[in-house]
């Protein structure tokens, strides 16, 4: 089996990142919760897991590093809890539908408007991100790193171009673990990760770290072991946006991950850049395939056939090649939209920097296969 | 080290559990994400879990499981996305910050109001439920048993009070692994569980049970892998309530701690009630401490020392003895204000079914030992 699905999740994690998840199993302690020597214990560990979030993404104190389920959830929080009625926002056809979904939400609400910047011959110039932005625009999201096509958007320049005022919130579900992101460098007020892909975790990990100039409402209600005496939620950070038990075994395993990350990224990047490069050359060496993406440090291949639906293509590599890929439109209907590969979709094949011209040989050998009987 | 909080979370995991979080961690596919191979094994996993949680708390189908990150989430799900506008609420005192908060949030914002019913006695009447009941009374949130006191309240009677139109409402956090909850023998319309208390998975996990007659609203919008060409969130459930990557591993785990309590939960409820009631006898035979419990099959012991506050005592067991309880108020501050406990707390000694007469005797001596410098 060639698990080419990286995007969607990462695969098997690093031994470090396997043994803080048992070590946290076998602790079994509730970080914050109780004053018990397991109980401070594990407190340590979250507290380490958050300020080595925030020095790897020089964010803005270890306290506005929230733990999320998802990366999903760290956008709701950005995006729901960092809105208010009468608000513009402008956002990119590139994004996820953890971007679009709730922004269409609150938009149907009555809530905020907002505009789609489009891609212009293929790729998102920072130029058409700032033609959007009107007068109550509040706040702009933009991603770190395209699920579909791997394109990586100059966040600098588009920070440059928007007004001071604007909040610049990032997804960085697919660029973080893989690309820089500074959030003072790139001036960003909020930065949405996923553990479970670049980052190296496990699934049920992520985060949002954000700025002093976001004021966040929470999305959940409940015991934060603070301030237990109030019925409301604390007004400190993180406490007022983490309510329940954290996903402890998660946050140790994202702790793990990052510190690799830390060490390996740059190195990651250009494997990845090497891999993803190879791919296009072989795929357009190959009748019937048309590429859509170029060579990138997040690992993402998409591509087409000219007679074969997307779903049925990535079929084909799961049933007769074992290699698992996803087809169709990955959560990112404006972005198909844009690249003209809706409604079909394209097929996604996304590398880890573990693998390299083995792996890309495999897949172009299949694909070469299978557009004979094409 | 003697670890008496599972209250807060779970000791340390059944191998069967550990197995799953590993294979999880060994299979990395995102569940319902991708076509191949292993990302449909991934979800027939996710399947098994959704069927087995509505077998066991006998629900209405599969597809109203909800996996959520932590019972604080179930819970908000219901109340923030089950109520609206001119609603009214009755809930009680024993309800933790989960329940308290969210409600606190909407009574200010002005989308509901909410009445809590008192203790009579010590004891949670279901009459004293029932007379909080108005026209407008849309839901009532009961706890299945109080993190405090370990009480459990009779929800059966309770639901034969409350008038058919009312939306039953339970928080599953304490009670479930532990006592029997079945949905439509107790006339449930939602059952928020935890994963890592009595069910005996890891943090990261919890779920939302819930009734055809509950029409719930979406707390995060995002990706579901279905219906992606839509920037609204499918119409069905589960999707519709479960944005972005799921906690895979920790579902797995939540598998199979479930298949355990589904062969060992009388048992254990006997063990607990043995246990608990062997710490009880003790307490009150040592001079200075005051029980604030009964029996129980939840396993929770709570007291207090005339002369100690409870965080302090709860120190000294974990520094001088090496045993870990919780003091404080456990995000549950009007159960001990009915208590008479507020605003110090009490320490709350909890344990779990493999535990029994030796640990309870090591928390009486350690006890007995700290009465004589008090």
């Amino acid at each position: 089996m060639i698990y080419l699905d990286h995007a969607a999740t990462g695969g098997s994690k690093a031994p470090a990142v396997m043994s803080a998840v048992l070590a946290a199993l076998r602790c079994c302690a509730n970080p914050g919760r109780s004053g018990h020597t397991l109980s401070l214990a594990a407190a340590e560990r979250v507290f380490a897991a958050r300020r080595l979030l925030n020095a790897l993404f020089d964010g803005f104190g270890y306290e506005r590093v929230i733990f999320t389920k998802n990366c999903t959830e760290a956008l709701n929080l950005a995006i729901l809890g960092g809105l208010k009625r009468g608000d513009h926002v402008v956002t990119t056809c590139l994004e996820h539908n953890s971007v679009l979904r709730p922004l269409e939400f609150l938009r149907e609400s009555g809530v905020i408007s907002y505009d789609v910047a489009p891609l212009t011959e293929g790729k998102l110039l920072p130029e058409s991100v700032l033609s959007l932005v009107k007068q109550n625009t509040r706040m702009a999201v933009v991603t770190s790193a395209s699920n579909v096509t791997g394109e990586v958007p100059d966040l600098k320049k588009i920070r440059a171009l928007l007004p001071g005022n604007v909040l610049f919130v990032a997804d960085g579900a697919q660029g973080a673990g893989h690309i820089p992101l500074s959030m003072k460098e790139l001036g960003l007020d909020a930065l949405a990760i996923a553990g479970h892909k670049g980052m190296g975790s496990i699934q049920g990990s992520g985060a949002l770290l954000f700025s002093e100039r976001m004021q966040l409402s929470p999305l959940l209600y409940g015991g934060t072991g603070s301030e237990s005496r109030s019925l409301q939620m604390p007004s400190f950070y993180p406490d007022r946006l983490e309510s329940g038990t954290l996903a402890y075994p998660a946050i140790c395993s994202l702790l793990e991950g990052a510190l690799i990350v830390q060490n390996k990224r740059e190195e990651w990047a250009k494997k990845l850049v090497k891999t993803t490069s190879c791919v296009l050359k072989g795929i357009a060496g190959l009748k019937g395939y048309k590429a859509y993406f170029e060579p990138n440090p997040v690992g993402i291949c998409a591509f087409s056939h000219e007679n074969i639906a997307s779903e049925e293509l990535a079929g084909e590599l799961s049933e007769k090649f074992r290699i698992c890929v996803r087809g169709g439109l990955h959560c990112a209907p404006l972005a198909h939209k844009a690249l003209g590969s809706f409604p079909d979709g394209l097929v996604r094949a996304s590398f880890s920097p573990e693998q390299g011209k083995k792996e890309a040989k495999a897949l172009l050998n299949a694909l070469s296969e299978i557009a004979k009987y094409a």
